[in-house]
């Protein structure tokens, strides 16, 4: 990866920065979907050729790992890396923020396990 | 701003979930660079168009408030809300996690005063 600057913030925004990458993450980590077919069932409906980018994209930079199912072998399974489990204070913090100013007063945000 | 569900997680994502928004907040907050022109010259040399996008989302979700210059009314400041503040202790593990994992053992990542 090619990053812009020596800025941190702006190195972890060239690998995390858009609107789809951590809500991939958020499923294969809190909620133990790993497969293609399980991730892309999420409740957002990402497009697959976006699951198809992010989970190459992720793999190519060591937050997920392809392994191969071991009872089925056209299925692979993306696990999260140290990497990618370091993440998680940054997932808290960003569903902290949100859950305060981005809510209104009769919504309530979905629980988040962390 | 519609948001895709009522995940804290995916909706912040909605609101500053890309490359550019969490550096043009930087720019304002850490460096005090307030006005387009100031912000326009940021290290990591960001298209005008996306800018001027970035800061009408961000002005349109209450981040921030523009306020004409008090000296030269062609100028506008973009001026940080307490919602925007918020944000920082996002920052502070995105730049964390960077630090840790985005850097080589040669590599010194810049200051960012938080």
């Amino acid at each position: 990866m090619k990053y812009r600057s020596y800025c941190p913030l702006a190195r972890s925004l060239d690998v995390i920065g858009d609107k789809w990458t951590l809500l991939v993450l958020r499923e294969i980590i809190t909620f133990r979907r790993t497969t293609f077919k399980e991730i892309s069932q999420m409740r957002e409906g990402i497009a697959t050729n976006i699951l198809a980018d992010r989970l190459g994209k992720l793999t190519k930079e060591k937050l997920l790992q392809r392994r191969q199912s071991t009872t089925n072998k056209l299925i692979y399974h993306y696990l999260p890396t140290q990497k990618a489990l370091d993440l998680l204070p940054v997932v808290r913090e960003l569903a902290d923020w949100s859950s305060d100013h981005l809510f209104g007063k009769k919504e309530t945000p979905a629980k988040l396990e962390l």
